[in-house]
């Protein structure tokens, strides 16, 4: 088995795996409604919101075009707030939905200024709703998402925010922060394969869902209201997922959630002090370095792919690299969903060898 | 176990159970993109077309709303030809992404005539598209796709098949037929659980698809074409579904598409031998009745939705309903995927207990 070190999908834990090999039930019959509404419950904890929460059979880039569609009209000014590939996306997905973004982009590898934020919707009033990411992976940086939502809630403005790689590891609280629509991922901090979108929608949210034109069909919030209240999905789920959802919340919810949020931290540390003592540098500023990926600037003079490469070849490690303008610049580790201090030790042991192969001399 | 007889999810080989638990792996990696090209040649052999193929990571709607948003541009007319629930999906989709629906609408029950479409076709000379369902989920029927593909192609439209229910288990070539988007969902005829669809894009599509200005991101065909080439998909696919897809294709290939197709008239027509057997009158007309799901008529004075709760409660056997106005009307056994002439006799054996008990008196 490969150590699969890649931020997402991640490695399921033998019992999920389990669970995704149960066989089909009827998707609108009250077994399944069960099923339904454990998960339910259980991200509404890791939430740690009361606001409705629904699964969506699709990615968390899916989840991100929810979010959009459901609360905007075409012609609405948004502020897009980018730290990386992600943020980015987000804008993306609005603009192609007919929203006028604004964008507000900060370097790669460093964190948004909530100040900047504040001076952007003092420049644009006209602004309806924020996008914003909560975990950048692209560049493994977490934004201080809590001082943003002050500047954008104490605006009066929507915030839809990407927490698609934090959220479940990262503490993310949604109705004490005051986040309208969140979105998040099966196949990140969760333990469980891909195939599952899971947000979050607040009262302010649907008020704005009720006026929004953009179209939608599949993925529009007001079907799922209508069919989750019987216990069902509007179209046919990807239910082996949910099937390991149910395990996978179960375990989470056993282990704890600020238990949880606690190996992440004491995990993402322990790999961001083997990557200073192997003499390499830390792409993302470290103040806000991510605890669920962290992003190694290429040494000097040496590709990233090809220390991916080796890693993969020679260790079977699977790593991530570097997206779009950072491809061969970094690589990266992820550590989030189901992982302990072991994998990353086992990480850099391989590094050891593997980045003196690759040409490194040493800090 | 319950013998599960609904339309879709249908129960899956223990093979295909077997690789859904499967470890994850890099989404991105040789190995995953070999899984792709294996499942995508598998799925041009059985959907018998040289077209573009692709697995999107939704539900049968959702490839629905794919085949619509790619080929369409708002204010483009088409014709909605429709026998049933699915039917007026469809239509419902393109009009809520701003397409404007000449509505042809046939009895529930009935087929639609193709010389009804070829005379909307001319009453209605700038339709783009014509937009039908092969095999009405909700009904029992399939519709005499070849004909209506001769009228459709004959007039030089664009033609968007829903085949979520009717690929693999009956006979549709693609090609042939000249269907320019056809599109199936894994939980029916390929013994998957649900979480993908696939979609076939003619060179006509294709060209569609470059003018079309329908809003499009998670579900743009381009996208899929562009990562499709690197042997990924733009977004983390349901990477568990297309492991067992990967199981099921090979035992398709197996039996062999044409005794697959053969396996399913020999049971339909059985089912349908013995609803009259029982003294039940089937719901579709009979000539175009479908062999992946027989509608029943529920008996004079009896609602379907008791004989399906006997059925469920006294033999753990579980039957479709009747959706919307049918709700109560009929009852429906899905007989499609992995099935065999036992699983049939015993719904069989239970109905000849069952329904005295909901007070049917017999014929």
């Amino acid at each position: 088995m490969s150590n699969l070190r890649i931020p997402g999908p991640t490695p399921c834990p033998p019992e999920v795996l389990q669970a995704m090999s149960w066989q089909m039930i009827n998707h609108r019959g009250p077994q399944f409604a069960g099923y339904l509404k454990e998960v339910t419950e259980g991200l509404k904890t890791i939430f740690q919101t009361k606001n409705d929460v629904f699964i969506l059979s699709c990615s968390g880039t899916g989840g991100l075009e929810s979010a959009v569609v459901n609360t905007l009209s075409p012609g609405d000014k948004v502020l897009g707030v980018s730290i990386g590939v992600f943020g980015d996306r987000f804008a993306t997905i609005a603009k192609t939905y007919g929203a006028e973004v604004v964008s507000l982009k900060f370097e790669w590898g460093k964190a948004a200024d909530p100040d900047k934020v504040a001076d952007a919707l003092k420049a644009n009033p006209d602004v309806k709703a924020v996008l914003v990411t909560h975990n950048e992976t692209s560049t493994g940086v977490t934004n201080d998402l809590a001082a943003i939502a002050r500047v954008v809630k104490s605006a009066g403005k929507l915030l839809l925010v990407d927490a698609v790689s934090s959220m479940g590891s990262i503490n993310l609280p949604v109705d004490e922060w005051g986040l309208d629509v969140c979105v998040t991922g099966s196949q990140k901090g969760w333990m469980v394969p891909p195939g599952l979108a899971m947000v979050s929608i607040s009262p302010e949210a649907w008020k704005a869902c009720e006026a929004a034109k953009m179209p939608r069909f599949y993925f529009d919030f007001l079907k799922a209201k209508k069919y989750g209240e019987k216990g069902q999905t509007p179209w046919t789920p990807c239910m082996s997922v949910v099937f390991g959802m149910t395990v996978a919340i179960k375990m989470m919810l056993e282990e704890g959630h600020a238990n949880i949020v606690k190996r992440h931290e004491r995990i993402a540390d322990m790999t961001r002090r083997n990557v200073k003592a192997l003499g390499l540098e830390l792409f993302a500023d470290e103040k806000y370095a991510s605890n669920t990926v962290t992003s190694i600037r290429a040494p000097k003079g040496l590709d990233g792919k090809l220390i991916n490469k080796i890693m993969r070849e020679d260790h079977d490690i699977i790593l991530g690299g570097g997206q779009q303008e950072l491809e061969g610049k970094i690589f990266r580790i992820g550590h989030l969903g189901w992982v302990d201090e072991k994998d990353i030790e086992a990480v850099f042991a391989a590094l050891k060898v593997a980045l003196p192969k690759a040409g490194f001399k040493g800090a």
